[in-house]
C-alpha cells in the first residue's frame, strides 16, 4: 500500500527523497535521533524506480531492519580512515537516477546549495578542535556529569539487575545532577555483550561474575563529555585482568604522548604497539561526539594547545571486552585531564 | 577567539553555514537533538559578515541564549497556520549573502539539489498521513508505551518528589515496557508552570495540593506515540476542576466529529466552541510526532479512513493548565480510540 502510493505519486518518473520521514516510509529505515546526527555516517536517501524498485543509498553500518523488498546501495561506515561519506552518498544517488525524476528533498536546502562559495569547511573544523577557555569550561561541565553516571554504575552494578535497570538509574543520577534532562550516548553492555566493543543497554540481567563495559556521553548545554570504564563484579578470569591492565597502560602511554606539536598518528602508535583494538585511539570532543583531531593509525595531524581528545585504547576477546577512557586537555609540554571516574577493574570497597 | 578564527578563515568573504556545530559554536545556539528534527522550525544558517557581525537565521522560538554579538534573523516558530519555514530560512540568508562567499553547507546535498526534478513533497505528506494496518499495528505499541508511562506517571506523583525524579521512573517505565532505550519528547510540568502549555521537566518539588501535566511522545520502533493527562494530587482549585471538565468534554466533541469526509476545521471548531486553547486541536502522528492531516481552524483537508491523529484540547490560565490527549485512527463512519490511558483528573485509588 506505502508503495502503491508512492509509485502513483512517481507516475513513471523516478522518485528520489532524503526527507528521514519518506525514507523510513519506503524502507523501513530506522533513524537514530537521540544523541543528534552520527560523524561516521551520511543521511540515507530513497530511491524509487519507475518498475517498483525501492533501493535506498545507506550507510553499510545502518542496513539491519529494512523491508524486504529494499536493495541497499551502501557507503561506509565506521572506519579508522577519513572517508566522505555525503559526498559518496550524493554520487551513489546520482548514479541511481535515471529519466524524469520527481522528489522531495525535504532536508536539502536547494535553492542555498546553488550560490557559489568557496568550500572552508575543512578549516572550520580545524579551527573548531581549538578549543577557548569558555569551551573547556564547558566540556569540564559535560565530563563532571560523566564522572556522576560512571559512579552511579560502579555503585548499581549487582547480580540481578537488568542492564536496563541499571542504565535508567545511571541516567537518572545524571540528570539530577546537570538538573535537567540530557542527551545521552552510551555503550552499555554486561558480560559476553562486551565483546561487542559497545552496544545500548538490554534485557539481559547481570550475574555473579559478569563485568560491565560503559561509555557515558552526556551532552550538557552545547558540549559532551565522553568517560569510558569497565567494572567487574567478583573476580574476572585471568585474561580479562591481563587485558585491562595492558589497557591502562596503553591509556597511560597515550596520554604521555599526548602534547603540543606531537602527530596524531604518535599518540595512536604510542598505545597500539601496547595493545590493539579495532577502533581510534582517541577523537577530539566538543560541538560534537567525535570531531578533529583524531587519533588514528598514520595521521600527520600536529596537536595544538587547546584541543580537548577523548582517549579510549581497548581490548576485544571472543567472550569479553574492556575498555577505558579520559578526556584531556592539550598543553604546550603535557595534558591535563579533564576526567576523574575511577578506572579500577575492581571496585576496593 | 572563536570569532577570530572564523574571520581568519571567511578572509574578507562572507562566511555562511548550515553546519550544526559551526551554527553553535559561532551563536551559542543549542540545538535540541533527543527527538529529532521539530516540525515547527528549520536548521538555523548562521552568516559571518566580513566586519565581524554574526547573524543567525533561526526560528523565533529558539533565540535564547544566543552569544551576545549574535543577531537573531527570525522565520515564526509554531503556529496554527502551515508556514514553509525552511524556504523562509533560505530566503533570509540568501538576502545576508554579499560579495565573495565561504561556506560550509555540510548539511546541505549541494550536487543533489542541483537536478532538475519535480517537487511532490506535498503529495508525499498526504500519502504518508494514510496508515497502513502495519502501520497502525507499530502505532498502537507506542501508545501502549506511552500508557505505560501515563500510569507510572500517575502513580508516582507524590509530594516532595522533584519533576525530575517522577520523570526518571517515568522514562524508566516506558523503557522497561518497551525492553530498550527510546526517544520520548514530552511536556512535564507541575504547580504553576503547567500554565506555560508544555516544558520539560525541572527541579521544582512537588507539593501536597500540586497538579502535573504529562504529554508523553516516545518512539518505538520507527512510530512516535502521543498521550497527555492532567493529575491531581489533592483537592484541585473550582477552576482547574471546571477547566478539566470542560476539555474533557472538548475532546469528546472532537472524537464525535472525527471520521471519513469530515473537514479537519470543522472538528477544530468543535471542540474549541466548547474551550479554547493557543494551540491545535490535533495533528497527524506517525514516522513524526506531527503531520498531516492538522486539526486547525479553518483547514478544508478531508479526513480518510486510515488517518490516525492525536487529539488534543487544553485550557490554561494565569497558574494553572490542564489538557488531555487520546490518539484516534479514522474509520468510515467515526473513529477508533487506541489510547488506553486514564485521563480522570483524581486518581479513585
Amino acid at each position: 500500500m506505502r508503495l502503491a502510493g508512492a509509485l502513483a505519486i512517481a507516475d513513471g518518473r523516478t522518485l528520489v527523497s532524503a526527507d528521514p520521514a519518506t525514507v523510513s516510509w519506503l524502507t523501513g529505515h530506522v533513524p537514530e535521533i537521540e544523541w543528534g546526527p552520527s560523524p561516521f555516517s551520511a543521511p540515507p536517501i530513497v530511491v524509487l524506480g519507475p518498475d517498483g524498485t525501492v533501493r535506498l543509498v545507506v550507510s553499510e553500518d545502518e542496513t539491519e531492519g529494512l523491508h524486504e523488498n529494499v536493495e541497499a546501495v551502501t557507503f561506509p561506515g565506521f572506519a579508522l580512515e577519513d572517508v566522505d561519506r555525503r559526498g559518496r552518498a550524493i554520487e551513489l544517488a546520482l548514479s541511481l537516477l535515471d529519466g524524469r525524476v520527481a522528489g522531495a528533498l525535504a532536508s536539502l536546502y536547494g535553492e542555498l546549495a546553488r550560490i557559489e562559495l568557496d568550500d572552508v569547511g575543512d578549516d572550520l573544523q580545524r579551527a573548531r578542535a581549538v578549543k577557548d577557555p569558555n569551551e573547556i569550561a564547558a566540556i569540564r561541565c559535560a565530563i563532571e556529569i560523566a564522572d556522576v553516571g560512571q559512579a552511579a554504575a560502579r555503585a548499581g552494578l549487582a547480580a540481578g539487575t537488568t542492564e536496563l535497570g541499571l542504565w535508567t538509574s545511571v541516567r537518572a543520577a545524571m540528570e539530577t545532577a546537570a538538573r535537567g534532562r540530557l542527551p545521552v550516548l552510551s555503550d552499555f553492555v554486561t558480560g559476553r555483550r562486551t565483546s561487542d566493543i559497545g552496544g545500548p543497554p538490554g534485557t539481559r540481567t547481570v550475574e555473579a561474575e559478569d563485568f560491565l563495559l560503559v561509555d557515558l556521553v552526556p551532552r550538557v548545554g552545547l558540549y559532551w563529555g565522553d568517560s569510558c570504564a569497565t567494572v567487574a563484579l567478583g573476580e574476572p578470569p585471568t585474561e580479562v585482568r591481563e587485558a585491562h591492565s595492558r589497557v591502562l597502560e596503553a591509556l597511560g602511554a597515550a596520554k604521555a604522548a599526548t602534547k603540543a606539536g606531537a602527530r596524531a598518528g604518535d599518540i595512536d602508535a604510542a598505545a597500539r604497539v601496547l595493545v590493539d583494538y579495532p577502533h581510534h585511539t582517541g577523537h577530539g570532543i566538543g560541538l560534537t561526539t567525535h570531531e578533529q583531531p583524531r587519533i588514528v593509525p598514520s595521521s600527520d595531524t600536529v596537536l595544538e594547545p587547546g584541543m580537548v581528545i577523548a582517549l579510549e585504547p581497548g581490548c576485544y576477546g571472543d567472550s569479553w571486552g574492556v575498555r577505558v577512557e579520559q578526556v584531556v586537555v592539550v598543553t604546550e609540554d603535557d595534558c591535563d585531564v579533564l576526567s576523574s571516574h575511577d578506572l579500577a577493574l575492581q571496585s576496593t570497597t
